[in-house]
């Protein structure tokens, strides 16, 4: 029935009560009421805490291994977006994996720029990593929140700070600039509410007075050598479908252990409609499996 | 002890009894002596038979599923190499797949330029289909086998034969412009009998008067629809890491099921070299994960 669901996925997409332009404000409040409309499962617990001083909100499943950490970061174009609206995707995560998840909620744009979100997570990795080794620790995000958490490795790398196990990137938004070919090849068919106008509008509000294509802004201009095994998800019917390969091949040539997965037909982090969407549900198993390869292991070499 | 076997499998690849360059008919009994000198598991029958016309190795290792078959083409520049001195690695594939591989002795060039290798491996094929359904059919190969079961996967779509369940390509070389930008960067840090000089040098023969752009030659340049799900797995230390990354680009935006497994810091077909490097024995048990998982199932779409 994938086919079927597929079409239901897109219907649901094409009808999403919230929308990237306009006043973010009035989007925040919209986005969050359409995403936290959809109950966690039952066995979920979510309590709010703080993390290097930042908001975050904890994520337990029942059975998880409390002591294993995914600290997650939700989309939403740096401008929209919360960890509780973002609580689902980032519970079957932590579920598949095993692990419980920390999502920060970061500062976001336009009223706190480029590299308020970027502090925030340094902030909250740097506290994560006094209660956490980072065998036992792994980083996540979708779309914006990949490019986060990528930009997140890349300052770590670069602050010669441990880095996590492994990391994860759903959808990932890694170049500011727009450049990929599917920005163009595959706005026809991409039903969610990304459309290249859309980013083009937003772009600024996170960039602010900065090059958008700064390393720590898009990622995919960055030097990736160090980044733990990295796996990354995308779906074919994306304008971010070439953001997610080209980051694949900036790693690749950069010696990461990363793998590409890419399913066909299916949106913008189809992974949150795991529920009924058997794609959905095949790449979050997909997750675990990876997570489970990469944390919690001593690490050879 | 990664470290030390990737040091030791450089240190091999520096000292292969043969070289892609010079006198094919003289580097191609020097590789076969190379290679059939390791000897396969005990456990690992190879037979001689013909499928369509076309000479092959029916490889079996104990245990298997005869009934699933892994087509493999083996590699060489197009110019070198034999189902029987790529057996080592066909019987690895099939055994970690459960499969029976039958590894197709396809005409080699400069005496048998393009197309020939391509129309043998189109008549191996559709005698398979004629003894194995496409669910439990897959096609694999490494390096030119793996640019070649592309350009087959291409022309079965364009001739409207069934594709197979899946395809497995390691290090495949599917661009014979030699455009990839690792091509240059990776130049030095590549081990393997394969260079860019070598390369070039190769390619005429395969060629001959045909565009080497031609898509069934470099099927980076095809229309990759309808190929089934792919698993990719490259070498970061490999000058022709930017083929893998772009075909998973390319059959990405034609919505393809695609997997791409980059394995960093080791060379061209380290899984040739399970046996001694940790990270080759990894991907082939990747390379089996992946095949269960669509060989023998009923597609739902």
């Amino acid at each position: 029935m994938t086919q079927q669901q597929r079409l239901a996925l897109t219907e649901i997409f094409s009808h999403l009560p919230f929308s990237i332009t306009g006043d973010p404000v009035e989007q925040r409040v919209k986005m969050e009421a359409a995403l936290t409309r959809i109950p966690l499962a039952g066995d979920v617990t979510v309590a709010t805490g703080s993390l290097g001083g930042i908001p975050v909100l904890i994520i337990d499943s029942q059975g998880v291994d409390t002591s294993k950490v995914l600290l997650h970061f939700h989309g939403g174009v740096y401008v929209l977006g919360s960890a509780r609206a973002g609580a689902g995707l980032a519970a079957a995560l932590g579920r598949s994996a095993g692990m419980r998840v920390i999502s920060v909620d970061y500062r976001l744009a336009p009223e706190n720029p480029y590299p308020a979100a970027l502090d925030d997570a340094v902030a909250a990795y740097r506290a994560a990593l006094e209660q956490t080794p980072t065998s036992h620790l792994a980083v996540s995000g979708e779309s914006a929140g990949g490019g986060l958490a990528t930009a997140l490795m890349v300052r770590l790398a670069a602050e010669d700070l441990p880095l996590p196990a492994a990391s994860v990137l759903l959808s990932p938004w890694v170049d500011l600039t727009l450049a990929g070919d599917t920005m163009v090849s595959k706005a026809s068919i991409d039903p969610s509410v990304l459309t290249p106008e859309g980013l083009r509008e937003r772009v600024p509000d996170y960039v602010g007075d900065v090059d958008p294509a700064t390393p720590l802004v898009s990622p995919i201009f960055a030097d990736l050598t160090g980044l733990p095994p990295t796996l990354i998800q995308v779906g074919s019917h994306e304008i971010l479908l070439d953001d997610a390969v080209r980051l694949a091949g900036v790693a690749a040539a950069h010696d990461v252990n990363v793998t590409l997965q890419v399913t066909p037909k299916v949106p913008h982090v189809f992974q949150a409609f795991a529920a009924i969407l058997d794609e959905g549900k095949a790449a979050v198993e997909q997750v675990g499996a990876f997570l489970r390869a990469y944390v919690g292991m001593v690490r050879s070499d």
